[in-house]
């Protein structure tokens, strides 16, 4: 008999759904809009098809012989890990403290484990790309906002009620730019996509020399668009990516003193902006922590490097990560309850 | 039979021994003066000694029926788990690198398990102290310098290879007062005992009217001192115990941010002025925080609390945790091998 699971990345935008066996091999994949405005139900009733369609392409290819071992779902916001309700997601309006678990199970007659998306996108970064060979990392993920997930020993670690990984909201300048959650000078506030295009205007109005100042007129002026200006040496996007690595130094740095976890991988839209951020990152994480310091080789290209040091890197699934690591969460369990 | 461990907390000062049975019961306590200037060799046998004499006591008070299961050692500094070799410890001139484990297992014939001391300290909270009803943990220890320790699941988080909990030098100030690891704005140049002699110091020189201005002259000035003026309600005195709570806000925010643990408990000697920043440091994670701010009822006398929040306590067993928590080693891997 052939085993399988079924992975969803139930973002504000885009639904993704892939079937994948448990060598993480992908079987089938489908991707939608998700369509906010239509409402909860719109959006369940279209998951639910897709994933109708999904396990009957898988039954038909194998003769009647796949079973289904769970869905996966990750999704932006704060899940009560028990219930599997959604405590809280700005993304998802209307959705908040709905039994979406619930709903789903009945509607499929298969268990679903509902998981925050940057803690499924950590464990699928563990499972198969840049943390493969670790039991133990840190993800950051750099995207609109800022968001974390840590694996401890090849598991995901929620904290006491499910809320662990919230990195974005680290501290970097404790008198820094205000943030929504309350707080002053969080990460999030100097290395998402946000960060950079605000950061970018704060140093164009202070008047220097760019050639940004034509390009921030224009409508589509975002990240990308300042990443690219840094790359061709323009001084003012060069300085804010400077900052961006210098912020992400600080927190990585903090992390490794008070975790010493082997591994360290950026992902999120952000992560493609590596060439220009990273040298300040590492630069300042030297600084700021003797454990790395003391851990890491300053020669990183050596091949042995990668077993006998703290490294910190690129994520390697891209936006696949949340896709797997949410397929990765039945299999785990599967895996877990037929020890016993 | 009856089966116990000993317990050694072997610090640059005091070398301290205890016999503890598994129910966190102590038997027999040796207290010694650590002759670190007569050299290693010499520390080592006084120890031995101790350890004998305790064993002995116990064989006779149990008729010849007592089994020591084991010998766990707290000292400070960095410890490579695997081989029990101390790698660096200032404290101790002259055992960097040396086997200590093999040695003192060699001279008394039975099974040691060395430990970092803010380690060992953060398990005798978890196990007796303000942690007992708590599987994860986060210690932070304020003395001469800042340390730290993670308890998570009952075990202590050693990292990949060994470093964890150096929360010490997690930074609350990008770019704060220079630190011996070469950053600047550690946690613990705002919050040990040094930290708040160097802050009153700096504040009176700027002239500030304040009693310490006599009190600061005498050689026996110290951070107990700068609590009792605040305590007196001297100005000064008392922005500095608010500086000393707003950095181990900033900080313990962090760790709920990343962690979500149920449990920060704070100890060290500086721990005691506790009155004197704990209002401003409850202030600051809150503000810090939105999973704090979130899991926490404002009414923090509320007897349910402590089951139904983040807690943020001090520590129960003062000086005696690091103690107890060297003994708990020997019997957590003892049950750890019987259950095999």
């Amino acid at each position: 008999m052939f085993s399988y699971a079924i992975g969803v990345d139930l973002g504000g935008t885009n639904l993704r759904i892939a079937a994948v066996d448990e060598y993480g091999m992908l079987l089938s994949k489908t991707a939608l809009e998700t369509e906010v405005s239509r409402g909860r139900e719109h959006v369940i009733r279209e998951l639910c098809q897709a994933t109708k369609e999904i396990a009957q392409r898988m039954q038909d290819k194998h003769r009647g012989d796949a079973t289904l071992c769970g869905i996966g779902i990750g999704v932006p916001g704060l899940i009560d890990i028990e219930s599997g309700h959604l405590v809280e997601s700005p993304n998802l309006p209307g959705w908040s403290d709905y039994d979406v678990k619930g709903d789903i199970e009945g509607r499929l007659g298969t268990p679903v484990i509902m998981e925050n998306d940057a803690n499924a996108a950590a464990l699928g970064e563990q499972w198969l790309g840049a943390g493969r060979n670790s039991e133990s990392m840190c993800m950051i993920t750099l995207g609109t906002g800022v968001g974390g997930g840590l694996v401890l020993n090849g598991k995901i670690w929620h904290g006491w009620n499910g809320m662990a990984g919230e990195l974005g909201h680290c501290n970097v300048e404790p008198d820094g730019h205000p943030c929504n959650c309350g707080s002053h000078g969080c990460i999030e506030q100097y290395a998402s996509a946000t960060a950079i295009v605000r950061m970018a205007r704060e140093t164009l109005a202070s008047g220097a020399a760019s050639e940004m100042h034509k390009l921030a007129a224009e409508p589509e002026f975002n990240s990308r668009v300042v990443y690219e200006c840094a790359m061709r040496g323009d001084e003012v996007a060069r300085k804010v990516f400077e900052r961006v690595g210098r912020c992400l130094g600080l927190l990585i740095g903090n992390m490794v003193n008070a975790l010493n976890l082997p591994l360290y991988v950026l992902g999120g839209g952000v992560s493609s902006a590596w060439d220009a951020f990273s040298p300040a990152l590492f630069d300042e994480v030297r600084r700021r922590s003797f454990l790395y310091a003391a851990t890491t080789p300053l020669d990183r290209s050596s091949i042995l490097v990668e077993h006998h040091s703290t490294f910190i890197t690129r994520a390697l699934l891209g936006g696949d990560g949340g896709l797997y690591g949410a397929a990765r969460l039945p299999l785990l369990h599967q895996a877990m309850t037929s020890k016993v």
